[in-house]
């Protein structure tokens, strides 16, 4: 049996932010089993003649059934097919990969991970500003907004999250974040602490926005969508 | 003035690991400063007649002066030069990015900064492994193992390095390990954690172990050497 699945990281969207590696991988692929987010332009490294599978999944919409991904990923390198699941962002952060790898690992398929721009990284690029500094910043953290339900994950460490010496990145956590900062602020966060909201990161519609935390809290409140956003909040001086 | 300067991430030290972007900078540049872990084979992708700087900066060496470094930069943008300053794995982590835009800014000088590819998102790919985990790892946090002196920062936030719910990633934490994983098992951290030591991620010498907390402490408690190298601890099954 010849079939293989390399697990591809996209980066954040912007097709200039794929890796050598990425590339490489999407032009040998004989199958490529894409998500909403890391679709568009990249998809155009893969080969005339691939197989390309839309499995779409994004904050906010319904999933397909992860077990139905992971089955096609299987089906496809069972016919010996060199297969890239794509995911957006490293696919090792908050890219429910463990799921898929367990199926692969019980059906014998090997595979690989191609490593890539965290979006977090990307939008803190964006903003000019590192994730890290000497003295003020010695942690950065990166935590999801939702569980399966949606809704804000009642296990989330607030001794770790409210520290004030970290910079922390919240994906998928714009529609739970009033209730977070609440907690954030009632653990000791200074409700002062800098924020940021990066919408479409590394996209044409990218929008970065600074608040406070109690500001964005309020303004997030009052929204209603559900884009692709990460929040980060911390040391986040421009310099 | 013409004068730019390109924060620009080389990622874990594989060649293939460089963006498009990263690649296209590195291209167009009139001047590229480099450190140690950022060079061998990227550096070929700059164009013969570029001016190369090595500012040499490595775990356990001594380092030239920060503002020496700053005032490089300074000085080639203030020549018109396109000036690409490459830092390996993600410049934004660890990076100590926040000193040189310092310097840029009081010198009026624009700048961009290109994310790229953490080391530790690397080597959780090389070990096979995603850094969160539905369930068992909703957070994950990067620390730095040395502070400017090359001593285990006192500062650190036990109850959030302790947690076992999370992944944690200790940047250049070889030699500190062992006191540190001694303050997080009085904290609270199961010895048997698992805990995976990645040493040169993605170069050709990688090498790639696997310990527990514990074990791995006794282990670098009798090496000296300080090869750069990270410790990830938390859930880290295999699948």
């Amino acid at each position: 049996m010849t079939g293989f699945v390399s697990f591809v990281s996209s980066g954040p969207g912007d097709p200039e932010l794929l890796t050598l590696k990425a590339v490489d991988r999407l032009k040998r692929a004989d199958a490529v089993l894409f998500d909403d987010l890391s679709s568009g332009p990249i998809l155009d490294h893969a080969r005339s003649g691939a197989d390309m599978v839309a499995v779409g999944k994004r904050a906010g919409r319904p999933s397909p059934r992860q077990d139905h991904v992971s089955r096609l990923l299987v089906d496809y390198a069972q016919l010996d097919q060199r297969v890239v699941r794509l995911k957006s962002g490293d696919s090792g952060v908050f890219g429910r990969l463990e799921e898929e790898i367990t199926a692969l690992k019980a059906a014998g398929i090997p595979y690989e991970i191609i490593p890539g721009v965290p979006s977090a990284n990307a939008a803190a690029a964006a903003a000019g500003i590192p994730l890290t500094r000497r003295l003020t910043a010695r942690r950065v953290q990166y935590v999801t907004g939702h569980d399966v339900t949606g809704a804000l994950p009642e296990d989330v460490n607030m001794a770790a999250l409210a520290d004030p010496g970290a910079t922390t990145v919240v994906f998928m956590g714009k529609r739970t974040f009033p209730k977070l900062a609440a907690r954030l602020i009632a653990a000791g966060l200074p409700p002062e602490t800098p924020a940021i909201l990066a919408e479409a990161v590394s996209r044409p519609d990218q929008q970065i926005s600074r608040h406070t935390v109690s500001a964005l809290s309020d303004r997030l409140a009052r929204e209603t969508g559900d884009q692709p956003a990460l929040i980060l909040y911390g040391p986040l001086a421009e310099s």
